[in-house]
């Protein structure tokens, strides 16, 4: 018998992931009738973004999952109707598309590439940077991407210390954990990468205090998620010069707006929220496999904590 | 009995070399005396850099071996007066550093940084670059600071193809030798770094012929020798488009002149010569290490091939 998986997500989306889905689902030896649209009572599995309308899962009663597209899941893990298992995305392409991100611009700072990049003639001025080994970087967050990251990083020589809420092992990282470890982990950064998911505990987590902490010329680096940073109290550390630079992938607002200070700010680099894309054919079998492991009565991957929100 | 260590580079190398010398002799237990001046007949070995003055070695008639501070020997090579052994710098944080500089510039052209560094206000285009899976590197070169590129750059996930004039075996990589293996690997080539020795063979190898092997809108990474480029074919080849970017460190003359077309070309990133910096700590270690094998009867490291050139 045939599954019904609804597709909902913006339609924009559509025209990607259908192919996608569909050779991904017949890969899988899943036989399925994947649509924008189905009776809820009939609907099998929902694949979610944030961008689409539905916000009530009261109807879907035979609803064995939600699976999102998205490695981000606040705007739905807190809805009250969604009382189906819950799972993020953790698609291989998109952490190895955020290791690329990081490393990318840690080594921009590390090397000071933006006063090569449009230096004016004749400025030939032979300051040869540190190695990596002593440019010690800090990671907030060791899910899937900030442990991947921070093994890069590591892999490239850098020291890397890293931070979660609860005590968490990574090779190669310094792992600190808790409220003194987060203030050990600022203290230490060089250049800070925030990779947190966003929750009443991490909302407005990078503040006035932790930037304080920060080593004297610190660069930021957010390609986690915008509320994370206090973005008054970035602007003003800017000013300050106590942070030298920061860029920045994720805005509470997105796109950003044409006059967010940030844009002219000369401290601040914006990318438009490249960092952590979900590429369609491989979160297309991330979903098929999950889908698959649920028929076979195997536990779901990724599943959310919806008390956590993560 | 006390070893006389002729120290022959810049009198400005001097003031951070000789405690590093002092350091890495003592630890090796060597007795040495180091100095910049010290009669011909009397020194058992030679720390030279091309920057000395020391051009005729033939007065230095018991001398062991000349170890070059510098990894690049091309101007000191084919001087006729020197019949002592000569050895090459192959600095362990050197070969470091190049990894950070190629890593960090392959990964500015693969993201597309400068594109974000300094967009205008409201430019929010989310184009998201390929994989670096995606993306095929060629590093031509494959010696010390080659090979460990390559291996760092695949290590990222690049799709790495190496060439070397002869056939070599680097793990990782997608290696080519000889002249149709130098065609074969410029085809392949979005991202190319040259990381050749200067020698007669490799003089303008990167001339109008081998660009416009190179992909359309390739880039162009030199952190080799200024010399393997031929720049008037290089500039041609920015004008027309067919090389979207190139970032230079080295150059015939260095400092690059201020009014050389490299500096106001929107198509070039001029780096001040720090990609392959030797760290006088690190030189120190292996220049120490060298002495003692030559002490202890055992073959010189680094040992250039004089016909050859490197």
């Amino acid at each position: 018998m045939s599954l019904s998986v609804l597709f909902a997500a913006g339609a924009e989306d559509w025209p990607e992931y259908q192919p996608a889905l569909m050779d991904a689902f017949a890969d899988a030896g899943l036989q399925a009738d994947l649509a924008t649209e189905a009776a809820p009572a009939q609907v099998d599995y929902i694949i979610y973004a944030p961008s689409s309308t539905l916000q009530d899962f009261r109807p879907f009663t035979r609803c064995k999952a939600v699976l999102s597209l998205w490695a981000g899941v606040e705007r739905i893990a807190d809805n009250a109707t969604l009382t189906q298992p819950l799972c993020r995305m953790v698609d291989p392409a998109l952490t190895q598309g955020m290791v690329e991100y990081v490393c990318g611009h840690v080594l921009r700072y590390h090397l000071g590439m933006d006063a090569h990049i449009g230096a004016r003639a004749g400025a030939w001025y032979p300051v040869v940077p540190p190695l990596a080994r002593e440019r010690r970087v800090g990671i907030l967050g060791l899910g899937a991407l900030g442990a991947a990251c921070g093994q890069a990083l590591a892999g490239l020589g850098f020291a890397v210390h890293g931070w979660a809420r609860r005590p968490r092992q990574v090779d190669g990282l310094a792992c600190h954990h808790g409220q003194q470890g987060l203030r050990d982990c600022l203290s230490q950064a060089e250049i800070l990468v925030t990779l947190l998911p966003l929750t009443e505990n991490t909302e407005n987590l990078i503040d006035a205090d932790a930037l304080a902490l920060l080593t004297e010329g610190a660069r930021l680096i957010n390609p986690g998620r915008g509320g994370l940073i206090d973005d008054p109290a970035l602007l003003a550390a800017l000013d300050k010069g106590h942070i030298a630079h920061a860029t920045l992938d994720v805005f509470r607002t997105e796109p950003l707006p044409a006059n967010h200070p940030f844009w002219a700010h000369p401290g601040v680099t914006v990318t438009p929220h490249i960092a952590a894309a979900t590429r369609p054919h491989t979160a297309a079998q991330v979903i098929a496999d999950n889908i698959t492991r649920a028929e076979a009565g195997q536990p779901l991957l990724h599943l959310v904590d919806r008390i956590q929100g993560y």
